[in-house]
């Protein structure tokens, strides 16, 4: 949280991602947040295990993790856009963020304690953003990688 | 299940599809399931909304549930193809089977108080399955479409 | 062609296609258009070929075509929308036409004498539109499939 | 072309590129090739055109040319791999490897009088290479992105 400037929009940010029960059902938590970058962390769990044998993440772990990652950055990539607005300006600019699609390629096993995503954006437009996410283990190791894009004019 | 010779494998399945807990938290339950297609249900559930204002979904259930079906789909997939093996082989052979990547596109807003999420086989080759896989809502609207890639040989 | 009324949105969406200059060094020429469906048919030549030992189409030709085919596609879409309008309105409406991302399945080597790509609208919405489409060879088989979505509005 | 050990290596992909037609048809030439990295350029041409009024690349060209460099990156991935075996055993490995998919990200419009078309190694398993590419106009912008997917065993 670099930008002290803009500490507002962060708070408001976190309070609405960790009040989203999805979040929490995942046990995500935000590491880190600026304009151009977004972190998130969450510990293993034997509900987030897809296979047994070899306790590793399911892959709808991962999917997910990382769609919320990288919609984390296109919210906060709006936002930064419409810093002067009011209010009433930004929640009618937020209500039109929508996702338009994701690739993810699961790239290793998702073995660990916990695991850390993170997304950056590729191209922030007036009517589109593209953001690139990875998921590392605790061994920093790339588990999963994904773009996903956003409508966000 | 119309193919009555091959209730074992499906039972089978359908044992390990349950007691998968991603699988549980997300209230996923096999509707049907051939050699052929898949189709899973789960419930509206406070925690799996990602926009209170709108009631829908999170995108992070979508693209999990996607990939949940997709996956059983690919598993049954290879099932079929080592009905004749002994149940070492068939474990082993299970255990290399791995997602390559997965597209989703989000085409309508998730909202309804049910959900349906079908998978079909595009292509079955000797080492790659693509699986068409869609999501409709109780409205019979399509919430979001995928394809993923899953490695089998 | 079967909506007569529309014959001259058609005709003009033909006639731009058939001068550009890359379709015409694809070969590519439209075969079928209507609102929701558009069909194209080229040749394979020794210059579209990739690997020789097989005398298949190269990946280069197979994502090109599903490139343009799915863009012609989305095309007609717009211009669907914007029958009422006036050419200016039209011409402006076109140029905001843009290509957001694309994914190629790659289904079975790519042999035969002509090859039909098709594609029709999976989601036609009021900023983006959503296309499949496909491509087989002469003897109807699958090669490769495509999701394309593009900024319309 | 960095290691002289290999330089027989890349000189037998250099010739098998420069003689499919296809590269020929697009201008495709390599600039750079190593163990991780590619690097082609082509030249902008009347005939690569898709927008006349805005004087920019062919979507088409555009997905060409990224699968085109990804291809090339997998070939010597896999040429890589296989330094010691035999003649046989190296054409044997080449025939096998095969694109899986490809997503690629049009991000901005394609205008330039030159075209450098980079692409990198995400994973590269013994089944499976993931090779990340990217498309830059001749001011350094960033045209486009993509991601493909190769079995290489």
């Amino acid at each position: 949280m670099a930008h002290k400037d803009h500490a507002d929009v962060y708070r408001v940010v976190h309070d609405l991602f960790s009040k989203i029960p999805f979040n929490q059902l995942l046990g995500l938590e935000i590491e880190d947040m600026s304009d151009e970058h977004a972190r998130l962390r969450f510990a293993m769990r034997d509900d987030l295990v897809g296979n047994y044998t070899r306790n590793i993440l399911h892959g709808g772990v991962i999917s997910a993790t990382l769609d919320v990652t990288s919609g984390l950055m296109a919210f906060v990539g709006v936002a930064k856009r419409i810093r002067s607005g009011s209010l009433a300006e930004k929640m009618e600019r937020f209500s039109r963020l929508g996702t338009i699609d994701m690739r993810v390629d699961y790239l290793r096993p998702g073995a660990g304690e916990y695991f850390v995503a993170s997304a950056r954006v590729i191209r922030s437009g007036n009517r589109i953003a593209v953001i690139y996410a990875e998921l590392h283990n605790d061994s920093d190791e790339l588990v999963a990688s994904s773009t996903c894009t956003y409508l966000v004019g």
